[in-house]
């Protein structure tokens, strides 16, 4: 079992607001990202696959294809949109970093049909990333 | 002569947008980044001051005071903010990061009286970045 | 089950030293690490904290929750000090990366309510770091 | 048990070319790394031991050791050389990042003799990297 | 006048040979960097272009025109190649980061018609880089 | 004319202390970083040679030499040193990254005998770094 990964790069803007809270409450918590305006980030992702390496080959996975189902599945449905109001996979939901990374794992998954998904991990800046195991 | 940066970072949102033009004119000339819904980055500033050592000090400018002059003239107003909605200093202008730079040398230079305002550097992402001199 | 890494940075002098050896056996097993007048590094901290994201915030915890705790903590005890010297938590020990990351952990994990600490990750230098789990 | 990472850097040629396959074949599975003059890359190795860190040293392996058994076993045999021709433990593999990292887990195992070897890390490029834990 | 810089990267492979020497003069100056079968680098290609903003977009150059001159007059000549055979700009000469920057200046420069050329920056490994300004 | 970069890394501890003022006035202006019992960092060194390519070998200075003479020179006088203690070319001066980078180019720049040294730049963090270019 050997794993491979991927990073891929996006640009995106958010909000971190909880619609069911008042303005105040919003800010409380949320501090600065609750601005109404939006704010942004690049955010890194990085694509985790484990396997078995064909022997023809030497992949788990090639690279390249997941780097082309990474692309389709993820990045052209987030790279210069706004996670709240343009991505149907987010939609109704806080646009955390967590919540962000559990949602591109639950959509990208099915699509991982070499090897098997094994991590998602989402860094928000360099201060910050999550990492979700799908479970 | 010698020359002190000093790095600061900041995450904002916005979107390249000329309103005298069609939509489709923006698209075609902006991509992705005329999205109406802007989107967004982690940006580094890297501020950059000329000048002789202070003997007492060994210091150009003490690099604290340059960060807290910083902080308080450019970061507070950029930080987690749309630059198109929310910064007085870029109002009216497009918010390439060329002209972002060159209005943070305006913002910046007149508070730098340690030293002499050397240069704005100016980090988009990973893969763009622009300086600008005062002239 | 998700897990949340913030990153720290801090500045601090050591040294490597058995006081229980000769000096020649400090050379020999510590060689410049062992230089008596002390070295230093630019440590970089990693703390993941795990656990179910709040409905609410999207949150395993407020990230600026766990950079204050870790700034009150840590970071305050340890940034601009000699770790052999200056550091209550570190007394009487071998300042090496892998006690040091055994000592924070011990330190921090009471603090940590929301959620539960996974990992301290200790970077030295570009080349060694050190990760622990709590056991 | 606490976990130690050493990293080390090497420069090399390779290439993807299966010889039980047509030229059109292995440039529809491998695109461009199947280019027969080769290319190349800067490889970061990231090698860790796990273990309980000695009281007299604090260490679990001493870094320089560590960083001289892997600069014998590993990196005088591939720095600076092609993978595909030069390298006796790559001898009729393909030498994709997956298998490369696993032989390098084969050759340097036996010499961990303080700790125990836990992962190889082996970084192709700054968007491709794979770990392997030894089964 | 603002300086606007795109990065893009590339992996080839190359060697440092002089053929008008014996192999003893060339493993002498070169060391490992004559090894016959090659080596190879992960290249970062740093291009800077300066200009004064266009009033009606805020940019030097578009950055993506750029991005795609950069690729199409040298990236696709120099990815996954061999420096020494593959690339007909570096026939004849040493493929020293050195010259090999001169000669994307050259291949470049005309290409650059919006803004002009100031800089290449050619990064080959971490520790070594070269600029060339054109003169 | 083209400009070869080195880099090289070495870990050292200090403090910014002025002994002809008071204790508290030190600590007024320089903070943390008066601390009496030293801090440290990992030091960046960045050394520039500017200068012809010789036709033989396309180097404007073989980058093995270079980092040989910053090696001799300098590191080994640096690193795993307190600089305000153990390094005779800092002796009566304040360390900071401005004096010291003036200082090393004073020590390097006779030793640069192949083409000129061009820049000495030092960082300090990742939010500091000093430029010196002789005059």
């Amino acid at each position: 079992m050997i794993y491979l990964t991927r990073r891929a790069c996006f640009n995106a803007a958010h909000k971190l607001y909880n619609p069911n809270w008042s303005k105040e409450k919003n800010e409380e918590m949320f501090g600065k990202c609750a601005n109404e305006h939006w704010h942004g980030h690049n955010y890194q992702l990085f694509v985790t696959v484990k396997g078995v390496p064909n022997p023809d080959t030497g992949f788990v996975i090639n690279a390249k294809e997941l780097r082309d189902i990474v692309k389709k599945v993820i990045i052209e449905k987030v790279d210069h949109r706004n996670l709240n109001v343009d991505v149907d996979f987010l939609k109704g939901q806080m646009t955390s970093t967590e919540n962000f990374a559990i949602a591109i794992w639950r959509e990208l998954a099915p699509h991982i049909t070499e090897g098997t998904l094994h991590c998602i991990k989402l860094c928000e800046t360099e201060n910050i990333y999550v990492e979700y195991y799908g479970e």
